[in-house]
C-alpha cells in the first residue's frame, strides 16, 4: 500500500485524485484545497490550511508552476518525497528540506472531461533512486505508459506538447471562424479532424502528409490565398505552405 | 435500386467501390480503372477504356481534380447523371453534355486505413433538382450527415479541410522531428494529439485554448523560442502566440 497526498485541486488535482482513489493499492491520507474548509470525505481527510498536512510516502504538488516553490517551502515537514506535476518545472524547484521528485502526466487535462490515465504517458524524475523506483510504481498502476524523463528533456516534451496541443487547437479555432464567417457550420470538419489525430497514430506524420502544399499545386495554393482574404491567415498558410515544401524537398 | 458506374480507381475510388458494394439498394455495374485490364469480378464489370462505359444512373468520376473536364469529355454517353468528388472544382467542370453533378465526401482518404463512411459529411450538388435528390439518396444510404453546398461555399470547406488536415498535421510532423533530433519519442505525444482533436468534438475550439500564449505567459513563451533554436520553428511559434492573443484579446 502506497500512501498519498495529493497538494492542490484543480484539474490535475481533481482528476488524479478521482483517478487514485479508485486503485486498491493507494491510500490517500489527505488533499490540500486552499478554497474549501475542512472536511472528511470517504476517510480522506480535505484540509484547507498547508500546516494541517502531515507527510504521506509521496506527497503530490497538484498547483501551478510558479508556486511550487513557495508551497514546497510551507510545508510543515522535511525529508519525505515531494514531486511535482509540472512539464516545465525543473526538479529542484521543490524546497530542498524533502526530497524531490516529478510526476508528469502527458495530457491537456480539461474541467469536465473524462480522462482515461491508462494511456497517458507519465514521465517520472527523482533525486533518488528508491524514489523513482516508488514513483514507477505509482505510475504503473495507472499508466501503460511510464518513464524516466530529466527535467532538460522534460521541457522540450513539454514545449513539443504545447506545440501541437495549443497551435493544432488554434488552427481549429481560425477555420471555425472562417467557416462560421460564411455561414458553413464547423460541424462539417470535425470527422477530418479526429481521422487526422487518429492517421498519425500509426503513421508517422512524415508519411500522412498530403494537400496542395506537399504536391506542390500551385494553382490551388494561390486560389486557396485568394479565398483567404486575411492577412494574418494568408500569412499562416505561406509558411506553412514554405515549411511544408522545405521538409519534403 | 441505384445503379452506378465509379470511373477511376484510385483511393478514393476504391473506398467508394468497397462501401457501395456492400449497400443492398446499390448495383455498381461498371468500374474503370486504366491501370488493369478488362476483368468481370463479383458481377461488376472492369473496364480500362473509357469507350467501354455506359451510363448507369449515377456515374461517379474519382479521378483528379485537373483531369475531371477531359475525361468527362470523353464519356461515350451523353444526357446522364455525372458527378465528381472534388472539393475546389466547380460544378461546370464535367462536360456540358451530361448532367453534372458532385458528390464531395469530406473526409481524407489514405490507401490502407479502413473507411467509416457513416461519419463522414457528404456535400451534393447538382444542376437539376431531380438530380440533386437522386445523390441525397446514395448520400443517405452511406453517411449521416448529407448536405447540399454550392460551388462557391465547397471551395471554402475545402480550404478549411485542407488548413485544418494538412497544417495539424505538419505541425506533428515538425514536432516529431524536435523531438526525434533530442531522442525523445513522439510516441509520447500521440495520446494528447487524440485528446486534442476528441475534445473539439464537444467543445468550439475557441473555448478548447489552454497554454502559455492564452495565458500570456511571456516567460514561458520566451523560454520556449530560446529551446526552439531553429529559425523557421520560431517563426512558427511566434506567428501562433500572435494570432492566439489576437483572437483572445
Amino acid at each position: 500500500m502506497i500512501s498519498v497526498s495529493i497538494i492542490g485541486f484543480g484539474n490535475v488535482g481533481q482528476h488524479l485524485f478521482k483517478a487514485l482513489s479508485a486503485l486498491e493499492g493507494i491510500h490517500i491520507t489527505q488533499v490540500f484545497d486552499r478554497s474549501n474548509a475542512f472536511t472528511v470525505k470517504d476517510g480522506v481527510v480535505f484540509v484547507s490550511t498547508l500546516e494541517a498536512l502531515s507527510p504521506a510516502d509521496i506527497n503530490i504538488l497538484a498547483v501551478k508552476d510558479d508556486a511550487i516553490s513557495e508551497v514546497s517551502e510551507k510545508l510543515p515537514y522535511q525529508g519525505s518525497l515531494v514531486v511535482h506535476t509540472s512539464g516545465s518545472a525543473p526538479l529542484d524547484a521543490i524546497d530542498s528540506k524533502n526530497r524531490s521528485g516529478v510526476f508528469y502526466m502527458l495530457q491537456s487535462f480539461s474541467k469536465d472531461a473524462k480522462v482515461d490515465f491508462s494511456k497517458i504517458p507519465i514521465c517520472i524524475e527523482a533525486e533518488r533512486e528508491n524514489d523513482l523506483k516508488l514513483l514507477e510504481k505509482l505510475g504503473e498502476m495507472l499508466s501503460h505508459s511510464v518513464q524516466e524523463i530529466h527535467s532538460e528533456n522534460r521541457k522540450k516534451l513539454h514545449l513539443a506538447a504545447t506545440w501541437v496541443n495549443n497551435f493544432s487547437n488554434h488552427l481549429f479555432h481560425l477555420a471555425a471562424d472562417y467557416l462560421e464567417s460564411h455561414q458553413l457550420s464547423f460541424d462539417l470538419l470535425k470527422p477530418l479532424i479526429l481521422e487526422t489525430a487518429l492517421k498519425i497514430q500509426e503513421l508517422h506524420p512524415s508519411k500522412a502528409q498530403t494537400g496542395p502544399a506537399i504536391r506542390r499545386d500551385e494553382k490551388t495554393v494561390e486560389r486557396h490565398l485568394r479565398l483567404l482574404n486575411d492577412r494574418q491567415l494568408q500569412e499562416i498558410y505561406k509558411l506553412f505552405t514554405e515549411s511544408i515544401q522545405n521538409k519534403n524537398q
